[in-house]
């Protein structure tokens, strides 16, 4: 018999900085704030705000410094932001940040073309940050893309994703987040990534980021909860696509996960409905429909229709 | 360790009968041969093909013998249709159909709203048909609608799929389809209740028939390859909506069923590309946009981006 699935799951919502810094259209400073407070009056406890990012590389993200001072804070929820270095670090916790992430990968050609160095270039680049974030006592997450497969070298081993999952837990990441960037995953692959993973790293420091280009996101987060992951992370709405296929699906939505879980019994903190409703104000801001089937199911379905477990 | 997964799904499109009948647009009589004709090539060697039901209740069907008719049959494709009585079996044979199926629920409720009669009135139903399909040679395949869930009662017994399930089996169906008519499936209660059905009715004749309305149904064919279901129904492009909850997804998209067999190394004869054009042609022809993420990655991913497994 498998192991019984966790009581409780914590979603990491990253719509607000990985989703709507793949989506084209323009989103003005007071939508993005008033989609977080949205997502925060929902029950979501860790949202990852803004990325301190070049505004050449990355417009979209280019109000980062009025997004972070403009938060309307919620207690015990958190707004972690994205730092690609020191630079980057130092100009978030002027603007006010508690917690960070750092991003590499477990592909060097995708290291390469996404930040422009190596993985080990990229560890070098963390190694300041996190000296400086344990002196402020700032949380630093880190992500690893590629987890499951890349878009340039395809098959990824699962050895290379622990080394630098290791890596950047001996660095002091507290978190680290297994993206699935191009979602291949499937359940075995999955397990047996996390499996080489926990073997350096202990499963509560883990995240799945699974993305749905090919609807298996979900697949992937039941595996991931059959071996005792319980961080996920999600995009409202499904925000973003994915750069290396256009019109595609990016990460998995949060009423997506949020449905799975209450149809388990998995307690996530999560008001469905309200997270559905962050997701159409932010869709109609973008002027788009949102990806997933529970908004939609949502929208028009009977309250019995709901996730709760049925036989 | 789970046994080792199936190494061949054998998939039961259903997108001419069970998607079309759900779809407003009135589609010609040409277009739905077309259709078929494209998912025989693409692969696929059940092909739902139409529904021998009143015209006034299914308009959409009312063609049924002019498709059934003008079917360009491929060999070793089987074309079955819906018939819901012995006068509806009789139509069938005389329009050269050579496999039919009949339709009834685990839910008292919905048999009533749906087909009005009990559950054990449509069973005396079938009675005739089924003595009817032995003597002319026909293959009858048996459908079970709610066995994860109903719109009326909520909550469906195990117990009551098991019973309706061996019944049908016991007056000689050769197949029995599980449907999770409005979605709410998980993987837990997809398992109890297989293992439920599966003391009753051998496992190699039973096949998984799935709605993706909350997002789940391929976590639910996931768990059934788990317990050994090696058949599974699906709809091109993920035709046809739910009744319950309109706007809302319908059946699993064949193209999302393909592409997870693809990845995890099962085989299913068919030919994910060629379906996703298929797929596409009859989208064009109801104005709708497919529902599966697989065919929007498909027309956009470069072919590395595949779904073979990695790691």
């Amino acid at each position: 018999m498998p192991s019984p699935l966790p009581e409780h799951v914590r979603i990491v919502e990253v719509g607000p900085r990985d989703g709507l810094q793949n989506e084209q259209r323009p989103v003005a400073t007071a939508i993005k704030t008033e989609l977080i407070a949205r997502l925060a009056r929902a029950g979501l406890t860790a949202i990852e705000a803004t990325a301190f990012v070049s505004p050449r590389r990355v417009p979209q993200m280019s109000d980062h410094d009025a997004v972070l001072r403009g938060i309307e804070r919620w207690p015990g929820v958190s707004y972690p932001v994205l730092v690609p270095n020191i630079r980057g670090f130092e100009a978030a916790v002027m603007a006010g940040a508690e917690e960070v992430a750092v991003f590499t990968a477990a592909s060097e050609s995708f290291s390469q073309q996404n930040i422009g160095c190596s993985i080990a270039e990229s560890l070098d680049r963390f190694r300041p940050v996190l000296s400086a974030a344990k002196r402020h006592g700032i949380r630093v997450r880190g992500y690893v893309s590629c987890a499951l497969g890349c878009p340039y070298e395809g098959a990824v081993l699962p050895s290379a994703v622990a080394k630098v999952a290791s890596a950047l837990h001996e660095l002091g990441c507290g978190e680290i987040s297994l993206g699935d960037t191009i979602g291949v995953g499937t359940p075995p692959a999955t397990k047996t990534m996390l499996a080489e993973v926990a073997k350096h790293v202990p499963i509560n420091a883990l995240a799945g980021h699974y993305h749905d280009t090919w609807g298996r996101a979900l697949l992937n987060v039941y595996a991931s909860l059959e071996v005792g992951v319980t961080v996920f992370d999600s995009s409202v709405a499904g925000l973003g696509g994915c750069p290396y296929a256009p019109g595609a699906s990016g990460n998995v939505a949060t009423e997506d996960l949020v449905a799975l879980c209450d149809a388990l019994g998995i307690e996530t903190g999560v008001d469905l409905r309200l997270v559905c409703e962050a997701g159409a104000f932010i869709c109609e801001a973008l002027c788009r429909e949102p990806v997933s089937k529970i908004a939609r199911a949502m929208a028009s379905a009977p309250h019995h229709v709901g996730g709760r477990p049925h036989g």
